[in-house]
C-alpha cells in the first residue's frame, strides 16, 4: 500500500493447513495456549508497569536535579542558573529527537493514532517494531526531562502496545531474542487482543488509573471488541497498578532519588470540594464551553502544523528536525525561565497552620509558592509557580486546595497563551510527545481562572479554585481528545475525588459537543493526516442509498482459476497490487464456480518454497487428503516486525515457469459473500464489525438451501 | 414461539416502504431525530432517577418507622414488639406479592436476566409492560421494605429498561398515555438502544454509581455495543446522578423522613484502610477463594430452588406464591427477632472520642452496637446489629472502620449461616427481588470473619476489618454475578475509596476464577432455566468443525413465490411457525432467484389490511414506483406491549382467498447469507455481532462481481 499502511486480517483463514492444525490439536494444547494468553497478559502487564516506572524514575530524577542545581546557582547568579537551565534542556531534548530520527524514526510523536490504526484493522510499517520500543521509551525520558510542552502518557501507551506485540510474535527475531515455544499466536487476531492489552497497560501505568485504562482501551483505541477480552484486559490493568505500587512503596524511602515522592494517586484533591450548589453549574457549563471552544482550535492548530511539518520542513531530512527540535527546547526554555523574571513577587498570605502550606516553599522541595526573584524573604512568585516547574508539579499547584489567590489572573492568562502556544508548536517535532498533561496543564490554568471569579462573584467559603482548575482540565482533554467515560474515569482515577463525577461528566459532555461541532478529535484528525484509513464504527449517511456494486464501482475483478500456471501467476501479481484474488473453478457441468479467496501473501509463499509445484494442470485430490498439506500453517504467517514477502523478491528459473500450482489447499474456502444489491450500510456494518478486509459482491443465489435462526445456534457443547 | 419468547430483529429491514421512507426525510428530520433521542436519554434519567428516589423514600421509611416502633414497646414488652415487628413485615411482603401476582406476573424476581435476553435478541412476553414497571416500583417497596433477604437493585434495573422502552413506544396505549409525536422510533434497533440506557440508569440510580452504571449495561446486560451509544448512555447516567443528588440535597433536612441520611456515598469508607502489606494478600486471596465458592454455591442452589417452584410449587396458581411468600416473611421476622435474643450480650468498649461511634448508640437512630436484649446499659448486641437492622444499616456497620471486636466470630457465623440460607430460600418468591444487597450482606460477613483473624494473627495497626468486609462482598458477588470491570467501579463508586481498587480487582479475578470452574453466572443459569436462548459472544469449540448447511440438518425451507396466491399464504401461515421466508421468483430466462425475505409480522399486515390483494397473478410494477407503496413503514411496526398479530386473528372470505399479493414492496430485498460450507464458527460472529434473525444458507456463487476492501468503504459524506 501507499506510505507503509497495510491492512490486517482479523479474519481466520480456514485453509486446509488450517483446519489440519485444528484437528490435530488436542484438549491440552487448548489449555495450553488459554494458560500462555494469561501469561502474557501478565507479561504484558509487568512490562509496561516496569517500564512506566523507569521513564518516571528517570524524568522525575533529571528534572529534580536539574531545579535543584538551578535554585541553587540562582542563589549566585541567575545568569550562571538560565546558561545551566538551558544546557540541561538543550542535551535532554538532543538525545531524544537524536535516537528518535537516527534510530527509531517511528517513535516519533504520541503513537496514539497509529495503535488506532493497528486496532482498526491497518498496519503502519515499523510502528511496534523493537526499536521503536527502545526509542520510545528513553526518546520520552529526554523530551519530558528536557521541560518540552508535551508529556510521556501517549508514548507509554505506545510502549505498552509495542512490549505487548513483541511478547506476541515470541520476542524479536531482527535482534534474536525470540524464542519458539512462545509462538503459539499466530493470527493478526490474536495479535490484535495483546495489542489491546498492552494499551490499556499504558494507560494504567501512566496515569496509575486501571478502571481508567481499561477504559480508554475500549472507548477509544478499538474497534473491536469482545466481553472475553476485557476480563483478560482487566487483569492485565490490576498487575500494572500492583507493579507500579511495589516500585513505589520500595522507592519510598529514598532509594530512587526524586522519584515516588507524589504517592500513587498523582494528583490527589481529596481534600478538594464536594459540595456544589446550582449557582455553580453556570460557570462550569461555562469552562465547558471554553475547553470545547480551546480544544478545537487546539486541534486544527496542531493539524496545520503537522500538515506543514509533514510536508516541508521534515522532508529536509533528519538534520532539519533535530535543529528543529532543538530551537524549540532553547526557546521553551527562555520562556519558562524569562516570563516569571518580569513578574512582581506577591508577598505570602498569613500563614494557615491547619492547611499544612509553607510559603515560600522550603528550598529544595516541591510544593506550592515558589520564591524565584524576589527581594522579600515572605514573597513568592506565581508565575514561577507554574511555569519554572515539572508540569507534574504545576499542575499539582493549580489543583490544590486552601490555596485561595495564590495565582493572580494577569499570571495565569499569561501562562495559558504561552504554554498554549508553546504546546501547538511543540506538537510535531521529531520526539515522542503526548497530549494528555499538556492539555491537564492548559484546561486547569483556565479552570483556575474562572474558578476565581467564581470566589470573587459567589463569596462562598466552601468553593475551592483547584476544583475548578480539575474541572478546566476535564474539559479541556474532552474537548481536543472528545473522549467521554474513560476520560471521566481518569481524572477520577488521578485525582481521588470520586465525589466530583457528576461535575466532571457534564463538563465533558459540553465540551465534547462544543467540540464536535467544529472538527474531530485529535487523534482522528492526526491519523487522517497519517493517511491512517480508519473506519468510524458509524457508517456514512450516503451510504444507505448506495448498493455494495455500486462501491465496486467498474472495477475489473482479477481472479485466479484453481490450477494455475508459475508464469501466469507472477504476471498476475506483477500487473497489480492487490492482495486479494477470487479463485475460480469448474464445476462438473461447465459451470463456474467461486471457490474461494487466496491472499497475496499466501501466494507468495508458494512461489517463494516451491513446493507445491506440480507439472500436471490436474487437480491434487483433496478429499484423500494425503501429500496435500506440505505446509505448516505458521509458514503464512506474516512477520509482524518486516514488510513480508515482495512479488520484487522472488526469483523463478524458466522451469519452475512452466510448472501448475493448485490453490486449493491454501485458499479461503468461505470468504463472507455479500449480494450485490445489498445497501452499502449494511456492507459497512459487516466489514467493521467483524474486522474483514475483503468481501466479494456476489449474483443473488438462486436458491436457499437452508434457514439459519437463533434456535439453530444454541448447540451445546 | 415457546413460553411467550420471541427474537427481536435488529436488522433493518430496507423495503420499499422503508427505502421511501428514507428518500423523504430531509434534513431537518434527522436533527429532530437526533434531538429526540438526547431528549429521551434525558427523561430516561429523569425518570428513573425520580424512581429509585421514590422507592428509596418509601422503604426507608416503612423500614425507618417499623424499627423505631418496634424499639419504643420492646421498652415494655418484647412480646408485643415482635408481633408488631411481623405484622408490619407481613402486611408489606403481602401487598407485594399480592400486586405482583395478580396485577404484574413479568415484575417477579429480579429482570436481570430478561432484560439481558432482551438486550441478547429474545423478547420475553410482558417483560417491559407498562403494568410491570408498576408492579416492580411498588412491589419491591413491599419485598424490601418488608425485610425479606433480597435488594431493590435488580429491579431498579427492571425499572430504567421499563420506563425506557415506554418512552421509546410514546408512551403506553393500552393505558392510554401515548402521544404520537413521539413515536419517532419504530425499529427493534432503536428500542434496544433506548432500553440500554435505562439499565445503565437503573444500575446509577440504585448504587448511585453513574460510571458503574454505564459499565454494568456494556458489561453485564448489552450483547451489542456501539461507541455513538455509549456516550448517550453516559449522558443518561450522569442525569440520574445529578437527580438522585439534588433529591438528596432537598430531603437532606428532614423534608422526606428517614430517607436521605446516608449521604450520596451509600456505604462510605473512604477513613478505611488505604495501605495493604504483602502478607495481607494471602487472607485476601482466600476471600477471593471463599467467594468464588459460596457464589458457585449460591448460583448451583438457587437453581434448584428455581426450577422446583417453577415446575411444582408455581403451577399450582397465584394462592400458592401468595402464602409461600407470607410464609417467608413470617420466617424471615422469626430469625431476625429471635435469633439476636439468644445472644448474650457484649459490654461496650472503651470510649473513643475521636471516633465519634457511641455505645450502645442512641435511640432511634442508625449506628453500630445497637442495645437489644441486654440487661446492662453499657451493653449491646453484636447480632442485633447486623440482623435486627435494615440491610443497608448492617452493611454500614460491616464495612465500618475503626469498630475492632465489635463483632464476635460465633455472632458472624450464626448469620453467615441463615441469611445465607434465607437468600436461598427467598430467591424465586413470586415478589421483585435483587440479589446484589443480599450478596453483600453475606460477602461482607465472611469478609470481616477473615478480617477478624488477620487483625489477630497479624498485629498490626493499620489493618481494619471493615476493608475486608468490603473485599469478601466483591468476593461474593464475583463468584456469584461473574462481572469484573463494572462490579470494581461500582463497589468503589459505593464505598468512595479508590484506593482499594487493586485489592478488589485482585479479590473479583480469583472469585470469579474459582466460581467459573463450577458453573455460570446466576443470570445466564437463570436465563437458561427460564428458557431464554441467549447467545454468548464466544462461538461453541464445536462449531469448528460444522458447516452452515450442516447446522440446517435436513431442514425443509418454506418458500413463497413472488407473486402468492392468498389462500396459499393463509395455509402456509398456518401450516408452520416460522418467522421468516424466503421470496422466490423466475427470472426472464426461466432461473430461479432468490429475491428476499418476509416476515410472518409483515405478511400477516398485508392479509389484515388487504389493500395489497389484487386480481391478477401479475407484478406491480416497482419501476415505476406508483401506487406501490401502499402502506406507510411505521404500519409494520410490532406494537412493544402487545404479542402482535397472529393467523388466528385473521378471517378472509373466499372472495379474499382467490386474490393475489405481490410481496415485493415488503420484503427484506437483502437478507445475509452465507455460502453452504462456510464453518459454523463465522456464521456464529456474523449472526452475533450483527443481532441477525435470519441468516440465507445459499450456494457458491459462480462468479464474482466486484470486491469490497477498506478502500471501497472510505467513502467522505
Ligand atoms: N482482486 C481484485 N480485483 C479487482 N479489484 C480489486 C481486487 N482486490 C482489490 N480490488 C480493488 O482495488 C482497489 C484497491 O484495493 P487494494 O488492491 O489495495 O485491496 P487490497 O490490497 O486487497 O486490500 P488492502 O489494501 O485493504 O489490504 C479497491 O477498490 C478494491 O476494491
Ligand atoms: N422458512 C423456513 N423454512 C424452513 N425452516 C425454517 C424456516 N424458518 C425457520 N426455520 C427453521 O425452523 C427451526 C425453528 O425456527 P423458527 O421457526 O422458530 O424460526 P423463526 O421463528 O423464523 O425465528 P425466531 O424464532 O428466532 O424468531 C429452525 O431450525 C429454523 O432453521
Ligand atoms: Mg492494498
Ligand atoms: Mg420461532
Amino acid at each position: 500500500g501507499t506510505n507503509g499502511v497495510e491492512s490486517l486480517d482479523y479474519e481466520v483463514i480456514e485453509n486446509y493447513a488450517y483446519r489440519e492444525e485444528q484437528a490435530q490439536r488436542g484438549r491440552l494444547f487448548v489449555i495450553y495456549q488459554v494458560a500462555v494468553k494469561w501469561f502474557f497478559a501478565l507479561l504484558i502487564g509487568v512490562g509496561t508497569g516496569l517500564a512506566a516506572v523507569f521513564i518516571n524514575i528517570s524524568v522525575e530524577n533529571f528534572a529534580g536535579w536539574k531545579f535543584e542545581l538551578t535554585f541553587k546557582i540562582i542563589q549566585h547568579s541567575y545568569f550562571a542558573g538560565f546558561i545551566l537551565y538551558v544546557l540541561f534542556n538543550l542535551v535532554l531534548v538532543f538525545s531524544s529527537v537524536y535516537i528518535v530520527t537516527q534510530f527509531a524514526p517511528a517513535a516519533a510523536g504520541s503513537g496514539i493514532p497509529e495503535i488506532k490504526g493497528y486496532l482498526n484493522g491497518v498496519e503502519i510499517h515499523g510502528i511496534l517494531f523493537f526499536r521503536t520500543l527502545i526509542g520510545k521509551i528513553f526518546g520520552s525520558i529526554g523530551s519530558v526531562g528536557g521541560g518540552l510542552a508535551l508529556g510521556k502518557e501517549g508514548p507509554l501507551v505506545h510502549t505498552g502496545a509495542c512490549i505487548a506485540s513483541l511478547l506476541g510474535q515470541g520476542g524479536s527475531k531482527k535482534y534474536h531474542l525470540n524464542s519458539r515455544w512462545l509462538q503459539v499466536f499466530k493470527s493478526d487476531r490474536d495479535q490484535r487482543d495483546l495489542v489491546t492489552c498492552g494499551c490499556a497497560a499504558g494507560v494504567a501505568a501512566a496515569f496509575r488509573a486501571p478502571v481508567g485504562g481499561v477504559l480508554f482501551a475500549l472507548e477509544e483505541v478499538t474497534s473491536w471488541w469482545r466481553s472475553q477480552l476485557m476480563w483478560r484486559v482487566f487483569f492485565t490493568s490490576a498487575i500494572v497498578a500492583v507493579v507500579v505500587r511495589t516500585a513505589m512503596g520500595w522507592c519510598r524511602s529514598g532509594k530512587c532519588g526524586h522519584f515516588g515522592s507524589g504517592g500513587f494517586i498523582i494528583w490527589d484533591i481529596s481534600d478538594g470540594q464536594e459540595d456544589y450548589s446550582f449557582q455553580e453549574l453556570l460557570p462550569m457549563a461555562v469552562i465547558g464551553v471554553i475547553g470545547g471552544l480551546l480544544g478545537a482550535l487546539f486541534n486544527q492548530l496542531t493539524l496545520y502544523v503537522t500538515y506543514w511539518r509533514q510536508n516541508y520542513l521534515h522532508k529536509r531530512g533528519n538534520r532539519v528536525k533535530i535543529i528543529e527540535a532543538c530551537i524549540i527546547s532553547v526557546l521553551t526554555s527562555i520562556i519558562s525561565f524569562g516570563l516569571p523574571l518580569l513578574r512582581r513577587c506577591s508577598p505570602c498570605p498569613e500563614a494557615d497552620p491547619t492547611a499544612g502550606i509553607e510559603c515560600p516553599r522550603p528550598p529544595g522541595m516541591y510544593g506550592n509558592y515558589v520564591k524565584f526573584y524576589c527581594r522579600n524573604d515572605r514573597e513568592y512568585n506565581d508565575l514561577a509557580t507554574i511555569f519554572f516547574n515539572t508540569q507534574d508539579d504545576a499542575i499539582r499547584n493549580l489543583f490544590s486546595a486552601k490555596t485561595v489567590h495564590e495565582f493572580s489572573a494577569p499570571s495565569l492568562l499569561s501562562f495559558l497563551v504561552m504554554f498554549y502556544t508553546l504546546a501547538v508548536v511543540t506538537y510535531g517535532t521529531a520526539v515522542p510527545a503526548g497530549q494528555f498533561v499538556p492539555g491537564i496543564m492548559i484546561g486547569s490554568t483556565y479552570g483556575r481562572l474562572v474558578g476565581m471569579f467564581v470566589v470573587k462573584f459567589y463569596h462562598k467559603p466552601n468553593i475551592e479554585e483547584g476544583t475548578y482548575a480539575l474541572l478546566g482540565a476535564a474539559s479541556f482533554l474532552g474537548g481536543s481528545m472528545r473522549m467521554t467515560v474513560s476520560l471521566c474515569v481518569i481524572m477520577v482515577e488521578i485525582t481521588n475525588n470520586l465525589k466530583l463525577l457528576p461535575l466532571i461528566m457534564l463538563v465533558l459532555l459540553i465540551s465534547k459537543a462544543v467540540g464536535d461541532a467544529f472538527n474531530e478529535g485529535i487523534y482522528e484528525e492526526q491519523a487522517r493526516l497519517r493517511g491512517i484509513p480508519l473506519l468510524e464504527s458509524r457508517p456514512k449517511y450516503r451510504m444507505r442509498k448506495m448498493t455494495a456494486r455500486e462501491a465496486c464501482g467498474n472495477q475489473k475483478v482479477v481472479s485466479l482459476p484453481r490450477i494455475v500456471k508459475v508464469s501466469d501467476l507472477v504476471s498476475i501479481l506483477h500487473s497489480n497490487k492487490h492482495n486479494g484474488f477470487p479463485v475460480i473453478d469448474h464445476a462438473r457441468n461447465g459451470e463456474t464456480l467461486v471457490i474461494g479467496l487466496a491472499l497475496r501473501s499466501h501466494l507468495l509463499v508458494l512461489l517463494q518454497t516451491k513446493e507445491d509445484f506440480q507439472h500436471s494442470p490436474l487437480p491434487c485430490d483433496t478429499q484423500s487428503g494425503t501429500g496435500i498439506i506440505r505446509h505448516h500453517f505458521t509458514e503464512f504467517v506474516k512477520p509482524a516486525s518486516s514488510r513480508g514477502l515482495s512479488i520484487e523478491d522472488i526469483h523463478l528459473n524458466s522451469d519452475d515457469l512452466e510448472m501448475y500450482i493448485d490453490l486449493a489447499p491454501i485458499l479461503n474456502p468461505s470468504p463472507y459473500v455479500v449480494p450485490e444489491d445489498m445497501s452499502l450500510t449494511k456492507v459497512y456494518n459487516l466489514f467493521r464489525q467483524l474486522g474483514l478486509r475483503h468481501i466479494f459482491v456476489v449474483p443473488r443465489a438462486s436458491r436457499v438451501i437452508g434457514l439459519i435462526t437463533r434456535k439453530d445456534l444454541l448447540i451445546e457443547e
